[in-house]
């Protein structure tokens, strides 16, 4: 059997009738997507090392930014990281190991020279969550076995997510539940700090954040030594950033002095709480060899803890549950202010290489005994504001990192564990939203104000878990809410003249009611009646179909004329939902019936339509028949402004636009299949065929482009669609006159 | 403290500009949505009993009908019935009570009068599958137990998402997913009910389809005697249908008798298949009381089974997973069909309504003992067509139910359960969808005919609950891949000229790159150097904001002057990511940059945008700050066509459309606090503000209505929104010679 008698059984099998008109090809398309592999593939290996573009032309004038970046990122990293490490409740130095790793690795493979990556504190206090979870059900895992096997396989979900290309999924957080996000979790880790800040103990900083509140105002009375340390340190902070905000307004010249001042505050804090601590507990260890606060104690130097990642099958399970939420703020932060750090400083960044960037620093950050490590906020505006140049400055920081891990552990074992959680609340502090930000919200889009809030609250009162969730799953709703309830508008003509210039006239299309977008005084002309013009305001897809189609069918049989007379039908053979007036209202009804206008043609803006499916076409189809069964004629409808060869082939392959075989299919999606199919929808054949060639001889020479050349704007072989609303209709009134004559 | 005070002390704390723009408030919002609650109240109090509105006007005609009808449906409901419960793996009358119950109640909450519940076949199997499941964790559990809980439970859920009028979220399964859900169920019960037909036994007929298939295969040797009934019975339903089919074409005078003939197979058939058992297996009961086929046996008679559902804690638990796949085939089988009579006989279902009669249904029926009922395909389709003229045919079909749940229940003892199988088999295959429709999926919508395939197979290789989540997953997933990914487009100017008319030319905005819709050799003129014009293709929310961003800042990058000269930046104070040429090539590079267009406006066509959200409105804040800084000069953006007053109200609280403060507006959805800004923007304020007011001034006269009245289209306050794109691209182009002037 031959190929081309194979494709006619092919063709009587499915029962299909010959498209005469040319439509976009699904083969083209595929045949496009995979034009050129391999260059394309060379273009994507060469992406993945950015390094590669930029190490070449490295310059003495880059380096000099770098150092000084890159020595002032280390001075805030070394205590930052030993904080969150203790917020991740995990020993301080696996705090010093992600940040090494973190600022060493992202350089390969960064697209963005401000963000800097190591320990943050929203991820550090997830880890503490999750190794709260494993223990509670596996206690037979330690805390660095199980934040490390999270790093590597967050790190290696995020890899595949980059190398996939598939960071568009980002997106679907939006600014919104990222602020409440935050915000939720800047309370949630500053309470949760309180208590160590004023050496309170005796209950759990990591349960809901109003639980620990509550705790924590009453512990007030059981306030420990430790508070000394704390508060001094907390205010020690502020001062000196208020100072410097102060000073740098004063004296603006000196600006950049006050500035690098502002930065090494935490440093500085820390080694005069470190030194107090040393200077007054040094004797006073009691007998069971306890000091009167609560210090670091032993830190081991070096890298003690460099091992392939222990990933044995039952600490993955017990991980599996937690891993969408960990993986969710290890892209979330880092994209956000990757992102952020390239607007500002005009660059662009590829959010797909960042992926790949963080994955694979996790991934051999826990080899080294890293946690999870991401972008941080504070010190990316840190390493912009110093000047970075490149993202080289991160070895730079890596090797500040080296010296204290390898120089300066014997001093550390004497910092007050009050003065880290000082440095975590003065950090976070900053990550809650402001008034101003949150009125913003609301002024731009009121709905996103309860989002944001729903974070918050969740975050608050649930967990950072069930407060990620919780608004991403709202916006999601609501983007499903908006998308399903499309607003569409009835049309009429406006006409527009610039009254500046001597420039002609030209038509406006305006929806009839008026949205509160235009003037309240203009009058909007409707169209010649009998010819409807309906703009969607969406794209037509399946959630919204059958809306469009009761507010099209609704319309018409509001405004339009029914074409039968119920005049003179008896009771018992009318419609059981819809049995009319009594025998004396049926002439009246029949006489305001007959004063609406019998219904020519619908026009269809679908400028706004970027999309249509099998459902759309099928509700359209429905739209037809049922309108058509209403005014008992046939209707043309008209087609303006389809914007995608994809939309012209669907609308085709439902018998939109020819004109002929228009009445012919009827069911695209069919529910009920064919031989139970009682339509009784008449078929007026003959005269539609008809009136559609006689349009498409008009048509096909009247639409034509200005300039020298003379050109029909739209394929002839599908007259109903047209270029412009204006010139649907036209045409929709032009055909209106030809029947009326 | 006044309110006034407080008001004040409010906008300082959050430091927001005092807003000189009128926008839309939401409180008018609120306040239109609880407009006039009590007669709200009272409309939906009425539709909740829609017979209230036709049984005032029942008469004899309709009486004929709906009993003709009701008959009809009774003679085939009984048969199918006993059918559809074997198929639950529940006792035969069961069926009947469903039968029962479905067709009663549902006359009183009716919108819709095809419409025939009761027991179906994808239910029947869903309800064994769960039997299957519970009884595998909970066996203590009975199958008519489970089956009348499951009744109960998903009857609450479907009546509270009618009475919360929440009956669109059934709009997101597409016809695609139910299309081929259907297929694969009707594949499944048909593959399932084969070893019934033959008298196969040996293995679980209620596993994955395909293994079924095999087994049966395989089983085919052990073939009984009940083959003689089954195979008997299915050949005769087929037999008896095809003729008929054949007469009517043939005899179109007496079409009708033939319809009733045909109607009447299932119970022809079974009545013939009953009385060969009776006087076969009479005198051949063996020494364990056995039959020689496989019977029926006993079916009591009358309602045994009248009690409040059980409904246990334990039963709850164990069915809780199942309820999610119970309820959504309850609703889905229920509304597709609804609608789909309503549009094949011309009258509207309320889809809320629909969901309260089933709900109502199943809660009541579980009292009688009945398993899940829910609209039947075939069923529906013959009550539409045996001329049913009101719900009302209902009573007439459970009088049918009674008489034989009363009085024939000695007779069904023979009915050869081979013979039902045979029924259950014909009944299914309609449900097959036909290989045109699966091609009219790839016409319409290439990609939807893969969901079609993944729901059928999924179905078939995996579980029916499989398949509806597979397909609804997936049709959501492509779903949020087109919003993510809008397309988007630079647009050319076109004059188009009537040719036919002495009407004047007008200019149409069409896509500089043409996209395969219009005509080829047609030119588009790019609108004066310096402006741009660009058109969104989808609302502007926040899984598309980025790609919108990215593709008018390329643009411009590639495309517009750099308003910096980089010939005489030293490599060391350039961008690490960004180098530009070596020294050589500086020059030439410069020189091919001042061949390029200084950048004047972007003019951004809205008419497609119909949702605007916080982080759209931040990324387009962000697109004019890139964009300014590449042009280091600040650029007029026009909108066009705003379709909502909540996008205006959005663009204004992002710095748009007034013309002053528009460089202010710098975060509206901040990443980085305030206080890390490091942006290097250079504000242009008096400039700024000076050409926004000299355009204030200017455009406040320009656009004005024709007509009678002279009036101002769009608010004086806001020159660059513009009522339509025409408007927008000449007030950009006129800024544009001012400039140049």
């Amino acid at each position: 059997m031959s190929l081309s008698s194979a494709k006619r059984l092919g063709k009587r099998v499915i029962g299909y009738p010959e498209t005469s008109v040319p439509v976009v090809s699904a083969i083209d398309y595929v045949v496009q997507i995979f034009d050129t592999p391999t260059s394309r593939l060379k273009t994507y290996l060469i992406s993945l090392f950015p390094i590669l573009s930029w190490i070449t032309k490295y310059n003495l004038g880059w380096l000099t930014g770098d150092v000084i970046a890159g020595l002032t990122v280390g001075m805030v990293v070394v205590p930052q990281g030993m904080s969150y490490a203790i917020l991740a409740t995990l020993p301080a130095e696996y705090g010093l190991y992600s940040s090494f790793v973190g600022v060493l690795i992202y350089c390969f493979f960064a697209t963005s020279k401000d963000v800097s990556i190591g320990p943050v504190a929203v991820m550090s206090l997830t880890v503490a969550n999750i190794i709260k979870h494993v223990q509670h059900t596996d206690p037979q895992f330690q805390g660095p076995q199980i934040a490390s096997a999270l790093a590597a396989i967050t790190g290696f979900i995020v890899l595949g997510i980059g190398l996939l290309r598939i960071g568009w999924l980002v997106e679907f957080i939006p600014a919104p539940a990222v602020s409440g996000f935050m915000t939720g979790s800047a309370i949630s880790i500053a309470a949760g700090q309180v208590p160590g800040l004023m050496g309170i103990t005796g209950f759990d900083t990591r349960a809901a954040t109003y639980k620990v509140i509550i705790n924590t105002l009453k512990g007030l009375p059981r306030t420990k030594l430790d508070a000394a340390w704390g508060l001094t340190g907390l205010a020690g902070l502020y001062i000196i950033r208020y100072a410097c905000l102060y000073l740098c307004k004063k004296y603006p010249r000196r600006a950049r002095l006050y500035f690098f001042i502002s930065v090494l505050r935490n440093a500085f804090v820390l080694i005069v709480l470190t030194l107090a601590a040393w200077l007054y507990c040094r004797h006073r260890k009691n007998k069971a060899g306890k000091y009167p606060i609560k210090i670091l104690l032993t830190v081991p130097a070096g890298f003690k803890h460099i091992k392939r990642p222990d990933l044995n099958t039952e600490l993955l399970a017990a991980l599996a549950p937690e891993l969408p939420v960990a993986t969710i703020i290890l892209l979330l932060e880092h994209i956000a202010i990757s992102k952020s750090f390239g607007r500002l400083n005009g660059y662009k960044i590829n959010p797909n290489q960042e992926l790949i960037a963080i994955g694979v620093t996790n991934t051999i950050g826990s080899c080294f005994g890293a946690y999870p490590a991401t972008g941080s906020f504070s010190r990316s505006a840190l390493k912009s504001k110093s000047g970075v140049r490149t993202p080289a400055a991160g070895i730079i920081t890596a090797v500040v990192v080296i010296v204290a891990l390898y120089g300066l552990t014997a001093a550390f074992f004497w910092i007050p564990t009050a003065g880290l959680s000082a440095i975590i609340i003065h950090a976070v502090a900053d990550l809650v939203a402001s008034p101003s930000q949150v009125y913003s919200f609301w002024r731009v889009s009121p709905l996103e104000l309860f989002i944001w809030l729903a974070a918050v609250l969740v975050t608050v009162f649930s967990s950072i878990e069930n407060g990620i969730y919780t608004s991403i799953a709202a916006s999601l709703f609501l983007l499903l809410v908006r998308i399903a309830h499309p607003r569409g508008s009835f049309l009429g003509k406006v006409t527009v003249r610039e009254s500046s210039g001597d420039k002609s006239e030209r038509e406006v299309f305006l929806p009839l009611d008026k949205g509160g977008v235009t003037h309240e005084d203009l009058k909007v002309v409707p169209p010649s009646p009998g010819v409807l013009v309906y703009r969607f305001e969406e794209s037509y897809l399946y959630p919204n179909s059958s809306i469009v189609n009761s507010a099209l069918v609704d319309y018409v049989k509001d405004n339009l004329r029914r074409g039968r007379d119920m005049t003179n039908v008896k009771l018992s053979d009318r419609p059981w939902n819809d049995p009319g007036p009594s025998r004396g209202g049926a002439v009246q009804d029949q006489t305001d019936n007959e004063k609406k206008p019998v219904l020519h043609a619908v026009v269809l803006d679908f400028s706004t339509v970027s999309h249509i499916d099998t459902t759309a076409v099928q509700a359209l189809i429905d739209t037809r028949t049922e309108i058509e069964k209403w005014a008992d004629h046939p209707i043309e409808f008209h087609f303006a402004s389809i914007l995608s060869p994809w939309i012209r082939r669907a609308l085709i392959a439902g018998g939109f636009g020819t004109g002929i075989s228009a009445s012919k299919v009827r069911e695209i999606a069919a529910v009920v299949p064919d031989h139970y199919d009682t339509s009784a929808v008449p078929e007026y054949r003959s005269e539609d065929v008809e009136s559609g060639t006689d349009l498409k001889k008009q048509r096909s020479v009247s639409d034509s482009t200005g300039g020298n050349e003379f050109a029909p704007v739209v394929s002839p072989e599908t007259p109903f669609f047209h270029i412009d609303l204006a010139g649907a209709v036209r045409a929709a009134e032009s055909g209106l006159a030809r029947v009326s004559n």
